[in-house]
């Protein structure tokens, strides 16, 4: 990845949600090839292209240079994974059809371990790991609505999650980022900043689907901001015992940015009532069994697993006999 | 209370709903006399009499004697305490009412500390604390649905909850059950009984109210039949550690009985879907107390209580706006 005189660094996008189209479209408005790969929404972007409305400023972009089921766009320099975190094995095919010899790949999702199945697919590609904190959702095909917040973390991925430090292609990305605007922070490493966002995810995520309710209420309830805390708790143990402990401060600022922040429903919440899959291995069975072979109990955690599995199952059967 | 040749003993059931409704009126079908105590269905019993629906036969009894707010039954022998396990402290005048010097007070209901709030405001009364194992709703006023099951336990009621042996009291009612055709068991350790009755109710009643969904659909989903069971085990140490251990297989048994059992709402489920109070206090906070009192960890039990809670203070918040 050569320095900013060149020009600017391109990017191709997989997955076109509320994340995928909010970052990609800053890049592209801030000058920065873009290409989208989609897969039900493709021929709306083509033809409508991607509007964000946005508190910052919104943005509509036309002419989008989308890619479809089966169609492989040229390598660009950075691919971002921008899909829900729900089964990197299977989407490893068409990241790796995006990849050329200097790409550099960026898993731009939830939870742990979303990484190493990419990783895996693509021997010698540099692979990145970055999560996003942002209120935004997909309100419908090539339509974001970006409601707060925006930051983004990025770290260099390493096997095993030890931490590889802030690598060159971390800062690049990184400055890419800033250069559209948008907050961006380096992680030394990677893993304690995923374990960092779990503490805000492993509650609220699965609260707000098991209690139909969104943060503002789980907050502002003393049990069930006692029952955040518990989890934010074991979260924070869990992490410390798999050698990734983050800052002692976290859930306590967690909690008061939750409650500075506006009424949200979490993406799992946005996901459940939509009757989509919810992204469980990646926010709480990869957590549980890191935490399990760590020695750190999280029965709470296991608890609200269990709750949010059976919801699921519940849905998926559902599923099953409306296609039989 | 005197041996079986004398006449049979007068009964007084204060709270008409499922199961109150359906022991009454198998004591009353036996040839005891019963009085009802009722709140808004006063009116009702006594123009329409108590119909109970049941597998062993149905039930209509006419010409009831119903006590309604602000009456007083003459004294009897044995007051039957069947209301909802909510408030006992604001029942206890309604209980003291009804009791003259030689009254037994049967305290039958969910839940651990039932009796103390009764025993205390009604000084020198033998007080026993009873359970029931029956699927029975109350289908409207003065209808009993009768589904399944129907054994009830009996013990005495002691202070600070120790073993108190079966008094002569505890044999007399189980005896009248028996004859009335329940089968009921004497408990020589109350509390052993109400831990024991726990093992099923912490479990069931709170997950049906937080998934939504029936006991079958519990059992039958491996990921809600494990926290069934981590729930059961937490019961069943608490219980140990409180002094007042369940059998061994209790947990094994009651899950196999669930599996056999036909789809049932618990009564938690049925008093959330009519939007009531839930038993909270009685079924969740007081095993809690105990168990953190004798020094048992209950986080899972802890966690479901802290979201029944928050669904709880929902409910009233929502009662609270449409009644200003």
């Amino acid at each position: 990845m050569g320095p900013s005189a060149e020009p600017p660094r391109s990017y191709t996008i997989i997955g076109v949600g509320g994340v995928g189209g909010y970052y990609g479209a800053r890049l592209a408005a801030a000058g920065h090839p873009v290409r989208w790969v989609a897969r039900s929404d493709a021929g709306h972007l083509r033809r409508h292209g991607l509007r964000v409305r946005s508190p910052k400023g919104d943005l509509h972009l036309a002419d989008l240079d989308v890619y479809g089921p089966g169609e492989a766009p040229p390598p660009a320099d950075v691919v971002v994974v921008a899909t829900k975190a729900l089964d990197n094995a299977s989407i490893a095919p068409t990241v790796a059809a995006a990849v050329g010899p200097a790409t550099v790949v960026v898993v731009l999702q939830n939870g742990l371990g979303v990484e190493a199945p990419l990783a895996e697919a693509l021997p010698g590609t540099v692979v990145l790991g970055a999560m996003s904190f942002i209120c935004a959702v997909k309100a419908g095909p090539g339509e974001v609505h970006h409601l707060d917040y925006e930051a983004v973390t990025v770290g260099r991925w390493a096997p095993d999650g030890r931490a590889a430090g802030v690598s060159d292609e971390v800062v690049a990305v990184v400055a890419d980022l800033a250069g559209a605007g948008v907050p961006a922070e380096a992680l030394e490493d990677l893993e304690a900043g995923r374990w960092r966002k779990l503490v805000w995810n492993v509650p609220f995520n699965g609260l707000s689907v098991v209690l139909d309710a969104p943060t503002d209420r789980l907050v502002g309830d003393p049990s069930a901001r006692e029952l955040v805390v518990t989890l934010m708790d074991e979260v924070t143990a869990a992490a410390a015992a798999c050698g990734h402990p983050v800052p002692e401060d976290t859930a306590a600022r967690m909690l008061a940015n939750t409650e500075a922040m506006t009424s949200y429903a979490p993406s799992m919440k946005v996901d459940h009532d939509a009757r989509r899959p919810l992204e469980l291995d990646a926010i709480y069975a990869a957590p549980l069994a890191a935490a399990a072979e760590a020695g750190a109990a999280m029965p709470v955690t296991a608890a609200l697993h269990a709750q949010l599995a059976f919801l699921d199952h519940r849905r998926r059967g559902v599923d099953g006999e409306r296609t039989p």
